[in-house]
Protein backbone atom coordinates (compact mmCIF):
# COMPACT_ATOMS: atom_id res chain seq x y z
CA UNK A 1 0.00 0.00 0.00
CA UNK A 2 1.60 3.13 -0.78
CA UNK A 3 0.51 6.81 -0.28
CA UNK A 4 1.45 9.97 -1.47
CA UNK A 5 0.97 13.01 0.43
CA UNK A 6 1.83 16.59 0.04
CA UNK A 7 1.99 17.60 3.35
CA UNK A 8 2.23 21.10 5.02
CA UNK A 9 3.74 21.76 7.98
CA UNK A 10 0.93 20.37 10.75
CA UNK A 11 1.72 17.18 9.75
CA UNK A 12 -1.58 16.33 10.43
CA UNK A 13 -1.49 13.72 7.01
CA UNK A 14 1.65 12.35 8.35
CA UNK A 15 -0.21 11.29 12.41
CA UNK A 16 -3.52 10.34 10.60
CA UNK A 17 -1.48 7.90 8.48
CA UNK A 18 0.67 6.38 11.05
CA UNK A 19 -1.82 5.83 13.61
CA UNK A 20 -3.76 3.77 10.89
CA UNK A 21 -0.45 1.99 10.30
CA UNK A 22 -0.77 2.73 6.43
CA UNK A 23 2.56 2.99 4.60
CA UNK A 24 3.15 6.39 2.62
CA UNK A 25 5.81 8.34 0.96
CA UNK A 26 5.66 12.07 1.22
CA UNK A 27 5.92 14.87 -1.31
CA UNK A 28 6.87 18.11 -0.44
CA UNK A 29 5.36 21.46 -2.22
CA UNK A 30 6.70 24.65 -1.98
CA UNK A 31 4.04 26.91 -0.90
CA UNK A 32 4.14 29.25 -4.59
CA UNK A 33 3.81 25.59 -6.22
CA UNK A 34 0.53 24.58 -3.80
CA UNK A 35 -2.21 25.73 -6.50
CA UNK A 36 -0.46 24.49 -9.62
CA UNK A 37 0.51 20.96 -7.93
CA UNK A 38 -3.04 20.57 -6.60
CA UNK A 39 -4.55 21.43 -10.02
CA UNK A 40 -2.27 19.21 -11.95
CA UNK A 41 -3.25 15.85 -10.07
CA UNK A 42 -6.73 17.12 -9.89
CA UNK A 43 -7.29 17.39 -6.30
CA UNK A 44 -10.02 19.70 -5.26
CA UNK A 45 -9.85 23.33 -3.41
CA UNK A 46 -10.60 23.25 -0.01
CA UNK A 47 -12.60 26.27 2.15
CA UNK A 48 -12.98 29.50 0.50
CA UNK A 49 -11.67 28.09 -2.67
CA UNK A 50 -8.08 27.90 -1.89
CA UNK A 51 -5.56 24.95 -2.45
CA UNK A 52 -4.29 23.49 0.40
CA UNK A 53 -2.30 20.75 1.71
CA UNK A 54 -2.11 18.19 3.19
CA UNK A 55 -3.81 15.99 0.20
CA UNK A 56 -3.71 12.41 0.23
CA UNK A 57 -3.76 10.18 -3.00
CA UNK A 58 -4.84 6.35 -2.09
CA UNK A 59 -3.69 4.34 -4.87
CA UNK A 60 -6.10 1.30 -3.53
CA UNK A 61 -8.58 3.40 -4.63
CA UNK A 62 -7.80 6.02 -6.88
CA UNK A 63 -9.25 8.66 -3.92
CA UNK A 64 -8.02 11.96 -4.12
CA UNK A 65 -8.89 13.45 -0.56
CA UNK A 66 -8.17 17.50 0.31
CA UNK A 67 -8.31 19.08 3.70
CA UNK A 68 -6.74 17.40 6.96
CA UNK A 69 -10.02 16.42 8.48
CA UNK A 70 -11.73 15.28 4.72
CA UNK A 71 -8.84 12.79 5.00
CA UNK A 72 -9.41 11.68 8.45
CA UNK A 73 -12.79 10.70 7.61
CA UNK A 74 -11.65 9.08 4.63
CA UNK A 75 -9.21 6.97 6.04
CA UNK A 76 -11.74 5.95 9.09
CA UNK A 77 -14.06 4.63 6.15
CA UNK A 78 -11.52 3.22 4.48
CA UNK A 79 -9.74 1.33 6.70
CA UNK A 80 -12.39 1.18 9.57
CA UNK A 81 -9.96 0.07 12.71
CA UNK A 82 -8.65 2.27 14.94
CA UNK A 83 -10.92 5.11 14.08
CA UNK A 84 -9.46 8.93 14.20
CA UNK A 85 -13.05 10.30 14.37
CA UNK A 86 -15.12 8.02 17.05
CA UNK A 87 -18.70 7.17 15.67
CA UNK A 88 -21.03 10.19 16.15
CA UNK A 89 -18.52 12.90 17.06
CA UNK A 90 -17.22 13.95 13.32
CA UNK A 91 -19.43 17.47 13.69
CA UNK A 92 -18.27 17.74 17.74
CA UNK A 93 -14.52 17.26 16.20
CA UNK A 94 -15.39 20.12 13.28
CA UNK A 95 -16.52 22.08 16.20
CA UNK A 96 -13.45 21.21 18.41
CA UNK A 97 -11.28 22.41 15.46
CA UNK A 98 -12.79 25.64 15.16
CA UNK A 99 -12.91 26.27 18.77
CA UNK A 100 -9.03 25.32 18.92
CA UNK A 101 -8.59 27.78 16.24
CA UNK A 102 -10.39 31.05 17.88
CA UNK A 103 -9.22 30.37 21.20
CA UNK A 104 -5.35 29.50 20.41
CA UNK A 105 -4.42 30.68 16.55
CA UNK A 106 -6.89 33.32 15.99
CA UNK A 107 -5.31 35.95 19.12
CA UNK A 108 -1.75 34.82 18.27
CA UNK A 109 -2.28 35.51 14.00
CA UNK A 110 0.19 37.93 13.28
CA UNK A 111 3.17 36.76 15.48
CA UNK A 112 2.99 33.69 14.04
CA UNK A 113 3.27 34.80 10.31
CA UNK A 114 6.07 37.17 11.29
CA UNK A 115 7.78 34.05 12.44
CA UNK A 116 7.08 31.64 9.42
CA UNK A 117 7.89 34.26 6.91
CA UNK A 118 11.36 34.24 9.10
CA UNK A 119 11.59 30.25 8.35
CA UNK A 120 10.38 31.01 4.24
CA UNK A 121 12.82 30.27 1.74
CA UNK A 122 13.75 32.78 -0.31
CA UNK A 123 11.55 32.21 -3.40
CA UNK A 124 8.71 31.73 -1.61
CA UNK A 125 9.06 35.14 0.88
CA UNK A 126 7.20 37.11 -1.49
CA UNK A 127 3.92 35.18 -2.56
CA UNK A 128 3.63 34.33 1.37
CA UNK A 129 3.96 38.21 2.15
CA UNK A 130 1.49 39.28 -0.72
CA UNK A 131 -1.39 36.18 0.32
CA UNK A 132 -1.03 36.81 3.66
CA UNK A 133 -1.01 40.68 3.87
CA UNK A 134 -4.50 40.62 1.47
CA UNK A 135 -5.49 37.79 4.33
CA UNK A 136 -5.14 40.51 7.30
CA UNK A 137 -6.13 43.29 5.58
CA UNK A 138 -2.70 45.17 5.58
CA UNK A 139 -0.70 46.90 3.25
CA UNK A 140 2.72 46.49 5.09
CA UNK A 141 4.54 43.86 6.04
CA UNK A 142 5.96 46.20 9.37
CA UNK A 143 2.33 46.91 10.37
CA UNK A 144 1.84 43.04 10.69
CA UNK A 145 3.58 42.18 13.51
CA UNK A 146 5.57 45.21 15.29
CA UNK A 147 7.61 44.41 18.89
CA UNK A 148 4.79 45.69 21.12
CA UNK A 149 1.82 43.46 19.18
CA UNK A 150 4.48 40.67 18.91
CA UNK A 151 4.31 40.88 22.62
CA UNK A 152 0.55 40.86 23.17
CA UNK A 153 0.16 38.03 20.68
CA UNK A 154 2.69 35.92 22.40
CA UNK A 155 1.03 36.58 25.77
CA UNK A 156 -2.36 35.59 23.57
CA UNK A 157 -0.69 32.16 22.76
CA UNK A 158 -0.08 30.96 25.86
CA UNK A 159 -3.31 32.40 27.12
CA UNK A 160 -5.00 30.63 24.90
CA UNK A 161 -2.71 27.22 25.27
CA UNK A 162 -3.97 27.68 29.12
CA UNK A 163 -7.75 26.92 27.82
CA UNK A 164 -6.73 24.24 26.12
CA UNK A 165 -4.67 22.58 29.19
CA UNK A 166 -7.86 23.02 30.85
CA UNK A 167 -9.76 20.88 28.77
CA UNK A 168 -7.00 18.54 29.21
CA UNK A 169 -7.67 18.59 32.45
CA UNK A 170 -11.55 17.91 32.80
CA UNK A 171 -11.26 15.45 30.11
CA UNK A 172 -10.62 12.37 33.20
CA UNK A 173 -7.55 10.93 31.01
CA UNK A 174 -4.48 11.22 28.99
CA UNK A 175 -6.53 12.80 25.33
CA UNK A 176 -9.21 14.66 25.03
CA UNK A 177 -11.60 11.99 24.73
CA UNK A 178 -10.31 10.34 28.04
CA UNK A 179 -8.84 7.73 27.55
CA UNK A 180 -10.13 7.56 24.19
CA UNK A 181 -7.13 8.50 21.51
CA UNK A 182 -8.58 10.89 18.42
CA UNK A 183 -8.16 13.17 15.36
CA UNK A 184 -8.82 15.68 18.21
CA UNK A 185 -4.89 15.19 19.84
CA UNK A 186 -3.92 15.14 16.42
CA UNK A 187 -4.60 18.17 16.02
CA UNK A 188 -3.11 20.10 18.75
CA UNK A 189 -0.21 18.16 18.27
CA UNK A 190 0.16 19.64 14.54
CA UNK A 191 -0.06 23.08 15.92
CA UNK A 192 3.57 22.20 18.61
CA UNK A 193 4.97 20.62 15.48
CA UNK A 194 4.87 23.49 13.47
CA UNK A 195 5.84 25.73 16.43
CA UNK A 196 8.78 24.14 16.91
CA UNK A 197 9.78 24.90 13.64
CA UNK A 198 8.90 28.35 13.21
CA UNK A 199 9.18 29.83 16.66
CA UNK A 200 12.67 31.52 18.36
CA UNK A 201 14.57 29.12 20.85
CA UNK A 202 13.54 30.88 23.74
CA UNK A 203 9.67 31.07 22.78
CA UNK A 204 9.93 27.09 22.07
CA UNK A 205 11.64 26.48 25.32
CA UNK A 206 9.08 28.45 27.55
CA UNK A 207 5.50 26.35 25.95
CA UNK A 208 7.50 23.34 26.85
CA UNK A 209 7.52 24.27 30.86
CA UNK A 210 4.28 25.33 30.71
CA UNK A 211 1.32 23.31 32.53
CA UNK A 212 3.35 21.16 33.85
CA UNK A 213 5.31 20.01 30.70
CA UNK A 214 1.93 18.73 29.60
CA UNK A 215 3.03 20.10 25.74
CA UNK A 216 6.15 17.88 25.44
CA UNK A 217 4.33 15.25 26.95
CA UNK A 218 1.71 15.14 24.62
CA UNK A 219 3.62 15.26 21.67
CA UNK A 220 5.45 12.08 22.64
CA UNK A 221 2.49 10.36 23.41
CA UNK A 222 0.77 11.11 20.39
CA UNK A 223 4.18 10.13 18.32
CA UNK A 224 4.42 7.18 20.11
CA UNK A 225 0.65 6.48 19.49
CA UNK A 226 1.39 6.71 15.95
CA UNK A 227 4.01 5.46 15.12
CA UNK A 228 5.66 8.14 14.24
CA UNK A 229 8.67 11.10 15.02
CA UNK A 230 7.44 14.19 14.13
CA UNK A 231 8.07 17.54 16.03
CA UNK A 232 11.56 16.94 16.55
CA UNK A 233 13.09 20.75 16.90
CA UNK A 234 14.42 22.83 13.82
CA UNK A 235 12.99 19.91 11.29
CA UNK A 236 12.63 21.10 8.04
CA UNK A 237 8.65 21.96 7.64
CA UNK A 238 6.69 24.27 5.11
CA UNK A 239 4.19 26.03 6.90
CA UNK A 240 1.07 27.65 5.39
CA UNK A 241 -0.54 29.79 8.31
CA UNK B 1 -37.69 8.05 42.97
CA UNK B 2 -38.52 11.41 43.61
CA UNK B 3 -36.18 14.77 42.14
CA UNK B 4 -37.13 18.31 42.87
CA UNK B 5 -35.75 20.60 39.93
CA UNK B 6 -35.33 24.15 39.95
CA UNK B 7 -35.79 25.05 36.85
CA UNK B 8 -34.59 27.84 34.70
CA UNK B 9 -36.28 28.51 31.33
CA UNK B 10 -33.96 26.62 29.72
CA UNK B 11 -35.11 23.24 30.78
CA UNK B 12 -32.35 21.49 29.90
CA UNK B 13 -32.68 19.33 33.52
CA UNK B 14 -36.53 18.18 32.64
CA UNK B 15 -35.44 16.71 29.22
CA UNK B 16 -31.72 15.19 30.75
CA UNK B 17 -34.36 13.44 33.39
CA UNK B 18 -37.42 12.76 30.94
CA UNK B 19 -34.61 11.04 28.82
CA UNK B 20 -33.54 9.01 31.65
CA UNK B 21 -37.19 7.68 32.51
CA UNK B 22 -36.62 9.47 36.07
CA UNK B 23 -39.30 10.98 37.66
CA UNK B 24 -39.09 14.59 39.34
CA UNK B 25 -41.05 17.39 41.04
CA UNK B 26 -40.02 20.77 39.73
CA UNK B 27 -40.20 23.76 41.51
CA UNK B 28 -40.17 27.14 40.09
CA UNK B 29 -37.69 29.70 41.53
CA UNK B 30 -38.41 33.65 40.48
CA UNK B 31 -35.23 35.26 39.27
CA UNK B 32 -34.66 37.59 42.20
CA UNK B 33 -35.15 34.84 44.50
CA UNK B 34 -32.45 32.71 43.32
CA UNK B 35 -29.44 33.32 45.07
CA UNK B 36 -30.92 33.11 48.42
CA UNK B 37 -32.85 29.97 47.29
CA UNK B 38 -29.93 28.50 46.33
CA UNK B 39 -28.01 29.24 49.17
CA UNK B 40 -30.59 28.10 51.77
CA UNK B 41 -30.50 24.43 50.30
CA UNK B 42 -26.64 24.72 50.18
CA UNK B 43 -26.53 24.38 46.41
CA UNK B 44 -22.87 25.47 45.03
CA UNK B 45 -22.67 28.36 42.79
CA UNK B 46 -21.65 28.13 39.20
CA UNK B 47 -19.23 30.15 36.85
CA UNK B 48 -18.35 33.04 37.93
CA UNK B 49 -19.53 32.93 41.63
CA UNK B 50 -23.34 33.26 40.71
CA UNK B 51 -26.22 31.30 41.89
CA UNK B 52 -28.17 29.76 38.70
CA UNK B 53 -30.60 27.07 38.13
CA UNK B 54 -31.12 24.58 37.22
CA UNK B 55 -30.57 22.62 40.44
CA UNK B 56 -31.14 19.22 40.99
CA UNK B 57 -31.69 17.35 44.51
CA UNK B 58 -31.51 13.73 44.35
CA UNK B 59 -33.15 11.95 47.18
CA UNK B 60 -31.71 8.62 46.23
CA UNK B 61 -28.05 9.60 46.99
CA UNK B 62 -28.57 13.37 48.65
CA UNK B 63 -26.60 15.27 45.98
CA UNK B 64 -27.13 18.39 44.80
CA UNK B 65 -26.08 19.20 41.25
CA UNK B 66 -26.03 22.91 39.75
CA UNK B 67 -25.31 23.48 35.96
CA UNK B 68 -27.02 21.69 33.22
CA UNK B 69 -24.01 20.39 32.10
CA UNK B 70 -22.46 18.97 35.68
CA UNK B 71 -26.31 17.51 35.59
CA UNK B 72 -25.94 15.88 32.39
CA UNK B 73 -22.71 14.45 33.66
CA UNK B 74 -24.13 13.46 37.16
CA UNK B 75 -27.17 11.81 35.93
CA UNK B 76 -24.92 9.31 33.59
CA UNK B 77 -22.44 8.68 36.19
CA UNK B 78 -25.24 7.87 39.12
CA UNK B 79 -28.07 6.33 36.24
CA UNK B 80 -26.01 5.10 33.12
CA UNK B 81 -28.32 3.60 30.93
CA UNK B 82 -29.35 6.05 27.73
CA UNK B 83 -26.02 8.33 27.80
CA UNK B 84 -26.54 11.91 27.73
CA UNK B 85 -22.68 12.80 27.27
CA UNK B 86 -21.86 9.56 25.32
CA UNK B 87 -17.90 8.19 26.61
CA UNK B 88 -15.15 10.10 25.72
CA UNK B 89 -17.28 13.26 24.73
CA UNK B 90 -16.91 15.50 27.77
CA UNK B 91 -14.83 18.09 26.67
CA UNK B 92 -16.14 17.91 22.31
CA UNK B 93 -19.82 18.46 24.44
CA UNK B 94 -18.38 21.28 26.67
CA UNK B 95 -17.19 23.02 23.79
CA UNK B 96 -19.90 22.49 21.64
CA UNK B 97 -21.33 24.80 24.36
CA UNK B 98 -18.99 27.49 23.91
CA UNK B 99 -19.31 27.22 20.48
CA UNK B 100 -23.01 27.15 20.05
CA UNK B 101 -22.92 29.81 22.22
CA UNK B 102 -20.55 31.98 20.92
CA UNK B 103 -22.22 31.58 17.08
CA UNK B 104 -25.75 32.01 18.26
CA UNK B 105 -25.74 33.46 21.46
CA UNK B 106 -23.53 36.28 21.61
CA UNK B 107 -24.52 37.82 18.58
CA UNK B 108 -28.06 38.65 19.62
CA UNK B 109 -27.28 38.69 23.60
CA UNK B 110 -29.43 42.33 23.44
CA UNK B 111 -32.43 41.32 21.34
CA UNK B 112 -32.80 38.42 23.62
CA UNK B 113 -32.24 40.74 26.60
CA UNK B 114 -35.07 43.14 25.31
CA UNK B 115 -37.72 40.67 24.76
CA UNK B 116 -36.64 38.26 28.11
CA UNK B 117 -37.67 41.92 29.93
CA UNK B 118 -40.94 42.35 27.76
CA UNK B 119 -41.74 38.69 29.67
CA UNK B 120 -40.55 39.30 33.36
CA UNK B 121 -43.01 39.77 36.24
CA UNK B 122 -43.10 43.14 38.09
CA UNK B 123 -40.95 42.39 40.70
CA UNK B 124 -38.02 40.65 38.99
CA UNK B 125 -37.85 43.54 36.40
CA UNK B 126 -35.66 45.93 38.48
CA UNK B 127 -33.77 43.00 39.56
CA UNK B 128 -33.31 42.02 35.61
CA UNK B 129 -32.59 45.36 34.64
CA UNK B 130 -29.93 46.09 37.51
CA UNK B 131 -28.08 43.10 36.58
CA UNK B 132 -28.29 42.79 33.09
CA UNK B 133 -26.81 45.81 32.78
CA UNK B 134 -23.93 45.40 34.61
CA UNK B 135 -23.33 42.62 32.37
CA UNK B 136 -23.54 44.34 29.27
CA UNK B 137 -21.30 47.67 30.39
CA UNK B 138 -24.48 49.92 30.00
CA UNK B 139 -25.71 52.22 32.33
CA UNK B 140 -29.11 52.98 30.76
CA UNK B 141 -31.71 50.08 29.51
CA UNK B 142 -32.65 52.27 26.49
CA UNK B 143 -29.02 51.46 24.93
CA UNK B 144 -29.19 47.79 24.99
CA UNK B 145 -31.54 47.41 22.53
CA UNK B 146 -32.63 50.21 20.12
CA UNK B 147 -34.94 49.17 17.31
CA UNK B 148 -31.24 49.33 15.06
CA UNK B 149 -29.32 47.12 16.81
CA UNK B 150 -32.69 44.85 17.47
CA UNK B 151 -32.35 44.42 13.87
CA UNK B 152 -28.98 43.73 13.03
CA UNK B 153 -29.51 41.08 16.11
CA UNK B 154 -32.17 39.66 14.66
CA UNK B 155 -30.28 38.85 11.46
CA UNK B 156 -27.29 37.80 13.50
CA UNK B 157 -29.68 35.46 15.10
CA UNK B 158 -31.30 33.72 11.99
CA UNK B 159 -27.45 34.11 10.71
CA UNK B 160 -26.31 31.68 13.79
CA UNK B 161 -29.35 29.54 13.40
CA UNK B 162 -28.10 28.54 9.54
CA UNK B 163 -24.22 27.54 11.28
CA UNK B 164 -25.77 25.10 13.35
CA UNK B 165 -28.26 24.00 10.12
CA UNK B 166 -25.35 23.55 8.80
CA UNK B 167 -23.91 21.31 11.49
CA UNK B 168 -26.76 18.80 11.48
CA UNK B 169 -26.72 18.60 7.82
CA UNK B 170 -23.36 17.49 8.24
CA UNK B 171 -24.01 14.79 11.11
CA UNK B 172 -25.10 12.47 8.63
CA UNK B 173 -28.48 11.88 10.80
CA UNK B 174 -30.89 13.25 12.82
CA UNK B 175 -28.56 14.05 15.67
CA UNK B 176 -25.57 16.49 16.33
CA UNK B 177 -23.90 12.96 16.78
CA UNK B 178 -25.26 11.31 13.59
CA UNK B 179 -27.84 8.33 15.03
CA UNK B 180 -26.77 8.86 18.42
CA UNK B 181 -29.07 11.42 20.56
CA UNK B 182 -27.03 13.06 22.81
CA UNK B 183 -26.59 16.50 24.94
CA UNK B 184 -25.83 18.68 22.37
CA UNK B 185 -29.44 18.07 21.12
CA UNK B 186 -30.84 19.20 24.27
CA UNK B 187 -29.01 22.06 24.40
CA UNK B 188 -29.79 23.35 20.68
CA UNK B 189 -34.13 22.77 21.78
CA UNK B 190 -33.78 24.70 25.26
CA UNK B 191 -33.27 27.76 23.07
CA UNK B 192 -36.16 26.89 20.94
CA UNK B 193 -38.17 26.56 23.92
CA UNK B 194 -36.96 29.66 25.76
CA UNK B 195 -37.60 31.81 22.02
CA UNK B 196 -40.93 30.11 22.13
CA UNK B 197 -41.75 32.24 25.38
CA UNK B 198 -39.98 35.59 24.68
CA UNK B 199 -40.14 36.09 21.33
CA UNK B 200 -42.93 37.82 19.29
CA UNK B 201 -45.39 35.81 17.84
CA UNK B 202 -43.59 36.78 13.59
CA UNK B 203 -40.25 36.12 15.11
CA UNK B 204 -41.09 33.14 16.76
CA UNK B 205 -43.16 31.83 12.94
CA UNK B 206 -40.02 33.17 10.94
CA UNK B 207 -38.10 30.80 13.33
CA UNK B 208 -40.18 28.13 12.00
CA UNK B 209 -39.98 28.69 8.62
CA UNK B 210 -36.35 28.44 8.58
CA UNK B 211 -34.00 25.68 7.24
CA UNK B 212 -36.98 23.63 5.93
CA UNK B 213 -38.67 23.83 8.96
CA UNK B 214 -35.21 21.71 10.99
CA UNK B 215 -36.59 23.64 13.93
CA UNK B 216 -40.22 22.52 14.79
CA UNK B 217 -38.85 19.06 13.73
CA UNK B 218 -35.88 19.16 16.00
CA UNK B 219 -37.90 20.21 18.95
CA UNK B 220 -40.74 17.60 18.00
CA UNK B 221 -38.04 15.01 18.01
CA UNK B 222 -36.07 15.37 21.61
CA UNK B 223 -39.92 16.01 23.41
CA UNK B 224 -40.35 12.47 21.96
CA UNK B 225 -37.04 11.10 22.66
CA UNK B 226 -37.17 12.52 26.06
CA UNK B 227 -41.08 12.06 26.60
CA UNK B 228 -41.66 15.75 27.40
CA UNK B 229 -43.96 18.12 26.01
CA UNK B 230 -41.96 21.03 26.59
CA UNK B 231 -41.67 24.20 24.70
CA UNK B 232 -45.16 25.30 23.30
CA UNK B 233 -46.04 28.43 22.87
CA UNK B 234 -46.68 30.83 25.44
CA UNK B 235 -45.75 28.50 27.93
CA UNK B 236 -45.59 30.27 31.32
CA UNK B 237 -41.47 30.63 32.17
CA UNK B 238 -38.77 32.33 34.06
CA UNK B 239 -35.68 33.23 32.34
CA UNK B 240 -32.72 33.81 33.18
CA UNK B 241 -30.10 35.35 30.45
Amino acid sequence: MLYYLMACSVECGRFCLGYKGLPHEVIWVEMHDIAATMKSIGASPTGGGRYTVPVIKDPNTGALVSDSHAIAKYLDETYPDKPLIPRGTHVLMQNFESLFSSVVLKPSLRLLMARTLEIQKDNSREFFIKTRLRMIGETSWSDVAPEDKIQVQWAALKNGLGVVDGWYQKSEGRWIMGDIFSFADIIVVCWLVWWNAILKEEERQEIYTLHEGRWGRLLRDVNSECNTDLGSVGERIQSLL
